[in-house]
């Protein structure tokens, strides 16, 4: 696996300083102070003036703080904090966490602030997240310094995705929708500026960490590309790696260049590179997050053949026709099924259900079909991926088909995706699968293209030469 | 305009009678008659056994039916229905509605039931909605047959969008997972199995209604397809009329063909049919339901270029390069904006900000920068359309920006499409948006997509030599 800095005790620090804590409600100090509290993790909030910090006794100054702190969060403004981030370095303080903007960023003067900082690691030997950053948000262990509104835990959190981004807004805002519908998050890590710290260091700590199933980084400008493109190469023979490299037609990377003052790469070398060293590509935030959802919580495909079991005929002919229209990754086509399989749905559905595939279950539809359904094409050697349209509307279907598809996904024997409308009470349907254990989409058309970034992963790990 | 069946009575009758109302909760005939109360018509429940039905006194049989029900909607089942539509139609009752299945649909014994239905209209000049249809839904009129759980109709009305779909569950989860973000819609039909009104019925009812500013239909086969394009580029000409024609590959065709019994039209021929009949093709119900809320709502646009307003660089670069990469409809680009308008966005946005397009007014971006950007947009004659981040998350947003770019929605001068992302809150941001006058998505893509159907809008009556 990469090399990179060891990066556990930024992820598991024993004790963690806040500097700037507040006690004020609202302000950014209180915000990520509150945020790692649920951590139980030793925190000391520094402040100058304040007493007590939701009871914890506050540090006047970092060179007061104790030893054994092994991240700071600093969250002054950001002359103070180049200062603060110093005195903490000097301090020993392994890790620092730098939230404020107004650096590079912001033209001249917030450069040659930057510069400071980014000189830190090699005069002291920190490691520097940021500036310009929200930070990190680990579910698992309540540790969140994630200062803007952002989703809840058990929506967010409880599952092998690793994201990183170089933007706060696309980090929070995908977040945040992902976990609408439940995502499955690992670690969300904020890079910033990236004055130390960059995609590579995350890409090689993610990749040893065997929680994590699946990497999505959202990148404007790399680093260190070649570097880069080589660990991925190494990490995704055994985990998928997702990059949305936003700028990818001139005019976005137009606007990169005024975004970041960073100059995009050229859009076509980036994607024959991403193809060659197995990255699989997303082009805005909802397919990075639909990506990521899908490639870390289902098994490989070990083929392209998609079976599609509805209760409404229509989105079994939309779903066919959105697999076999052709797409920018993933060619996958309908799956025929065996005589064997016809029989055995025939035998549970009514004469007027059609049999093919799609297989449509009518309106009559009733928890038993779906299980008969996907037991037949669970079994059915000439099918891949199943796509089921986990429709509440039908009399005969109730609360029990999210353990009936649930089940089925449990035994691992091929990917299982669902997709389900249901009106005002869609995203409520996704939650309750996504608690079940079965990934889910709002609309047939990410459904299907969730199964062509399964397809697409497995096409990159055969490429690789990685297990298949 | 088409000429056809004078439908105003189904539409807008006197007296309706719903044959098998019920007393009972959660019966269709329940949930039907409950429907119809809110519009304040004439009701007769029609019931052997009951005596009243929510205080209306029951008829104990259709021929007791006083004179002037214009409207009689059936819920009894298969056998039942075609006994009672006989009735009815013998009544003189000129419009009916059969909701019920087990028609065309479940084989022979249906088929011969549903050619009962078929001879009504010319035995006794009564015209028939359905069989296998949900009926009509009016939202600014109170009626409602929709007997399964659908948006309410505060978030689905208020709008020019008559929404025809041959399947139910298209029609309603469509219907409802549209309008959690506001949908427009003036009516929905749903034409079931189509023994006699069909969709060119009802494209010349709605093309010649004034309320009605865009017809959306989902049609899976054409009962008169030359006379159903000659009659839509006619309309088109006034009005945009998108169709999701499901079944375009070989494999939807083949579903289709399962699901109604019907061949759908080879693929291509149906593409270039469309193109040159003014008809705008959607692909899924996400696009049919995107396309039409967009293209009832807004002003055409003038050209193709479009100018994007981002508090989140991110997204303006994400935008880009959607907007640049080729796709299926609508080629648009990123328009070139005037140093005049740049000089007028600097004036008012940090040195940091960027004034090109996108327009990246940072994380500093407060509500006063979005109303001088939009102003500016609006006034340099080499935008088109606008696009505009409605992102809450920078300190300096209030909910104030919904009004500020409403505002400028009413001016008309330019479309100006939305989007927000804001975790859990996004669909009612984007209520909020909708109820201003502001169409908006929650997603950069779909917004894009909606500034597609626009382009390819004006490209359509151009083509057809309607006013530009």
């Amino acid at each position: 696996m990469p090399n990179g800095p060891d990066l556990d005790a930024l992820f598991n620090p024993r004790a963690i300083a806040v500097v700037g804590a507040s006690a004020t409600p609202g302000r950014v100090g209180n915000l990520v102070f509150e945020g790692l509290i649920a951590s139980g993790r030793t925190l000391y909030p520094v402040h100058p003036g304040e007493g007590t910090i939701h009871g914890h006794a506050a540090v006047r100054e970092v060179d007061a703080l104790p030893d054994g702190v092994d991240l700071a969060v600093i969250t002054v403004a950001a002359e103070r904090a180049v200062d603060a981030a110093e005195a903490c370095a000097r301090r020993g303080i392994p890790f620092l966490i730098v939230v404020a903007g107004g650096f590079g960023e912001t033209g001249a003067a917030g450069k040659a602030l930057e510069a400071r900082l980014a000189a830190i690691p090699e005069r002291f030997g920190s490691r520097i997240l940021g500036p310009n950053t929200l930070g990190i948000y680990l579910p698992h262990a309540g540790i969140d310094t994630l200062f803007v509104e952002h989703a809840a835990d058990a929506l967010a959190g409880g599952g092998g995705v690793a994201f990183v981004a170089q933007s706060g807004s696309v980090g929070v805002e995908a977040l945040s929708l992902a976990s609408n519908i439940g995502f499955g998050l690992r670690a969300f890590v904020g890079l910033g500026n990236k004055c130390d710290l960059d995609e590579l260091d995350f890409l090689g700590h993610f990749a040893a960490d065997d929680a994590t199933a699946c990497l999505g980084l959202y990148v404007e400008n790399f680093e260190r590309g070649r570097a880069f493109l080589e660990a991925a190469a190494r990490v995704s023979r055994r985990k998928p790696v997702v990059v949305l490299k936003a700028g990818h037609t001139d005019a976005g990377a137009a606007a990169v260049s005024s975004h970041t003052g960073q100059l995009a790469g050229a859009d076509r070398v980036v994607d024959g590179a991403f193809r060659q060293f197995g990255i699989q590509r997303a082009f805005d935030d909802e397919e990075l997050c639909d990506a990521t959802r899908t490639l870390a919580a289902l098994p490989p495909a070990s083929g392209s053949r998609v079976a599609i079991v509805t209760p409404a005929g229509a989105y079994g002919v939309m779903g066919a026709d959105h697999v076999e229209t052709p797409a920018r990754r993933g060619r996958i086509s309908m799956a025929t099924l065996t005589e064997a399989t016809r029989e055995r749905i025939r035998a549970v559905t009514p004469d007027f259900a059609a049999v093919g595939n799609p297989v449509d279950l009518t309106a009559v539809a009733d928890d038993s079909m779906f299980a008969a359904a996907l037991d037949a094409l669970l079994e059915d050697d000439g099918v891949d991926i199943i796509l089921v349209a986990a429709f509440f509307a039908p009399p005969g279907v109730t609360d029990g088909l999210v353990g009936v598809v649930a089940e089925r996904v449990r035994r691992g024997l091929k990917p299982i995706v669902a997709f389900t409308e249901y009106g005002p009470k869609t995203d409520a349907y996704l939650r309750r699968l996504y608690e079940a254990g079965v990934i889910g989409f709002p609309s047939v058309g990410r459904a299907v293209r969730a199964a062509r970034f399964l397809v697409e992963r497995a096409e990159r790990r055969r490429a690789l030469g990685g297990p298949s």
